[in-house]
């Protein structure tokens, strides 16, 4: 049995909006990227894309507004909503999603 | 769109080994749970387990060995895999289940 340390896999990313898969469970995959700056627009057909802050703090605008995420914070961006994250300053966040889901969006 | 708010949460929960759903996707939902004192032997026959722990510290023995998980590390225990949860402190621990899976376990 492994386990996972996500302070060890932060100094392992070097790379802003690069995920990295973590691990596997159910057919979904526990990604870590670091936010920094602006991702595109983009939205998935058929998987929704949870997401949990580790540290700093990313914003998400959405179609339907926009979300503010700290520390400790998270939501869930349902399937076929389109969104666009970005932050402000080096944030690391966990992302579950389906395997099936490549991890850099259409 | 809603965010969710672990500390808030935190602060919701007054029972120990009662976990709390907090959010759904794909068919998984993430529980939350304050983990402290010792649970019993049990295992999920279809569903892996995900396992998070955001404060304190917990130990899952296994068939194959214990592990020891301390704030921001965590693990998947398989399923089929007979496991007992405890730990020596109240410790927040995030899981992610299949909807499928009662909370309580077997």
């Amino acid at each position: 049995m492994k386990k996972y340390i996500l302070k060890d896999i932060k100094k392992q990313l070097n790379k802003t909006w690069s995920p990295v898969d973590v691990v596997s469970f159910n057919n979904q995959v526990l990604r870590v990227a670091i936010f920094d700056g602006e991702y595109h627009w983009h939205s998935h057909q058929n998987e929704d894309e949870f997401f949990l802050i580790f540290s700093g703090s990313i914003t998400i605008e959405t179609e339907n507004g926009q979300i503010i995420l700290n520390k400790g914070e998270g939501t869930v961006i349902p399937k076929g909503l389109k969104h666009k994250p970005s932050a402000n300053k080096p944030s690391l966040v966990l992302m579950v999603e389906p395997t099936s889901l490549k991890s850099k969006g259409d």
